[in-house]
């Protein structure tokens, strides 16, 4: 991470033809990143336990609902970001060394979901579960419109003219969990359905500018 | 999932040169894709339990067969979902945000087949074994010949004009099973073998058109 | 595997503009190999066990150095397998229906080599691990030798008129190590070394016919 | 990896059509490399223990933080890494033989890295976990370090004209740390954090030559 960044891209970069320089770096980035979004998918179901060798089967499978339910949630999760992350770099111009650092940092968020992903389905009735996801979710989500609004201020970008809401509104559903979590965990988890109506305003506002 | 869908696909990419807009689309879907399937079919190994340190390891190795035997099922079926995808996608002209869903959904079912293969390896005696991994697939190849039908209507891709029998007789099968695991698991799972039998059909109408 | 069958590449393709068809099935084959290689690879880290919590941690990891011989080994055989793979690859001109079949079945082999490479660093003492390990190398390197006499005969390579030595010698290598196993495992795995001297009278061969 | 050896890279590339031979062999090397970085950095959580079925689980997470602090670390290491690889790839004008097979053995120890990372977490305070880490981050980062100076001596990249410090920090710090975690493991942990300011100093030998 370190000696990487001895060889600044923007600089250097020019002098170069197109095949290396920037669009390398923006190919292999993206190809690291669809790396990453599809292993995080695929690791998701080693969080659900095989039921033990002997015993009811049916009311086993029936105690891994949690599990499945936790594993659709993620997936979910997963996909919304990695369709995010699509759109942002479908509208990029180019690449520099500090996106290319606040990228690696968004995927170690997205390369832990699964963890959360595990304590939500074994222990998603207690407070500390919910908050660690939420939390999880709001760091990631926060790094997405932060990497856009660098990307912008850098003419990576075209701007977009993105109201705050569009930014805040995923992040902000997840830690408005965060205290709910603290009265009902339970509650906390219904609570992120917010981001439904929240995505069709942000639609909305996004169409209205057109 | 949300924010994600605020910039309709559809719509907006026309006016955008070709690299970016739908040709990326296409191209960072088949990339996940690929890496979904890829994942998926490599973590089967890890549900063949290694033999303890002492005993007679041959007849260890002996009680893994039906786990060889699960790994070996499942690899030709993600082989055979990716091969089918890989056709889909081929004929696929573009590709739009709904169809991105779909193959997200599609993609799920696929990265969760690992876990009924290891039901299947440790209790393929067992009618609910059965019955979740007949489910599972019946799930993916239904959304397989959703895709299609979605694509034709809204002209993603041209018209292959197949019958009903061709979109249904992969998942018919699997939902056939599920009544004869409730007699006997095993056959059931012999019944999987009738998909040489309706795909060679299969084959032959589509080679009728022709 | 069935129903995607019911699509012949070989015809059809021609057809279609070249994107589509037979260059997007080359390049989505080479996609998902290289997805399964690297996915193989990786995953045989996961049968090295983390030491317990305590204990003294010197003596812990001087346990562990068969699991770490047996990663090593493993990962040269992989990458070993990668790089002809990719050679083989290299000189095809196209790719038909069955070759898609014969490769699926050669990665489901190079899949399972976690497998066997667990069974070789706890048991690699006793004549049932060295064998297996022994069959699964032979079988995917006479299956790759199988794809390359395929391609040949059916045009989709040029022929390199390699002698049978060349073809045999891995797989031959592997296979004459199962009866030394059932003498001394110990042996039959240094007899794998065997294969820096065939593969050096290989090479020479194919200088030779330069 | 013997038999692969048989097609010189080098002399026979120069006979065939660009998109084979020397592109091929890049682009699929890259495409390798992405996949097994992509994987390691993925696999990183699992070493992550999911906390019991009871207990206070607030406190059950205090004790993870050894492990996601390890987490945290492998993953700005292997992100630095795959920073570096790209790096000395976009410069590299082509690709034989023996640089394939040094490429693999770089992957081996960054496909290897989740085990330290697991002892680190596990055994933090202790000198022989602190000990393999440096070891195997030595070992990758001088690996880097001999396929650059490789390149350049074969003119496979243009000569860079670094000079030693700029190859050498990285591994001296990592190596430096093995005799201070013999009087202090935590104290060594801390002095991996001398290579901001070596990569600092580095980056100004680089800019100094523009």
């Amino acid at each position: 991470m370190v000696d990487g960044e001895s060889a600044p891209e923007g600089a250097g970069a020019q002098a170069r033809p197109p095949r290396r320089g920037t669009v390398f770096d923006y190919d292999r980035t993206v190809a690291l990143s669809d790396g990453v979004f599809a292993i995080a998918l695929t690791l998701l179901v080693l969080n659900i336990p095989q039921p033990g060798a002997d015993g009811d089967l049916w009311s086993e499978l029936a105690d891994l609902l949690p599990d499945l339910g936790a594993y659709a949630l993620s997936f979910v999760v997963i996909g919304g970001m990695w369709r995010y992350h699509h759109i942002f770099f479908r509208e990029l111009a180019r690449i520099d060394a500090r996106l290319t650092s606040l990228n690696l940092l968004y995927l170690g968020f997205i390369a832990l979901i699964p963890f959360p992903t595990g304590l939500l389905a074994d222990r998603g009735d207690e407070a500390p579960a919910v908050i660690v996801y939420a939390i999880t979710l709001a760091a990631v989500t926060s790094l997405g419109a932060t990497m856009e609004l660098y990307a912008e201020r850098r003419g990576l970008a075209a701007p977009r003219q993105r109201r705050f809401f569009e930014y805040a509104n995923v992040p902000g559903v997840f830690l408005l969990s965060i205290p709910i979590a603290l009265l009902s965990p339970t509650l906390a988890i219904w609570s992120w359905l917010l981001l439904f109506v929240t995505g069709r305003v942000s639609q909305r506002m996004e169409a209205a500018r057109r």
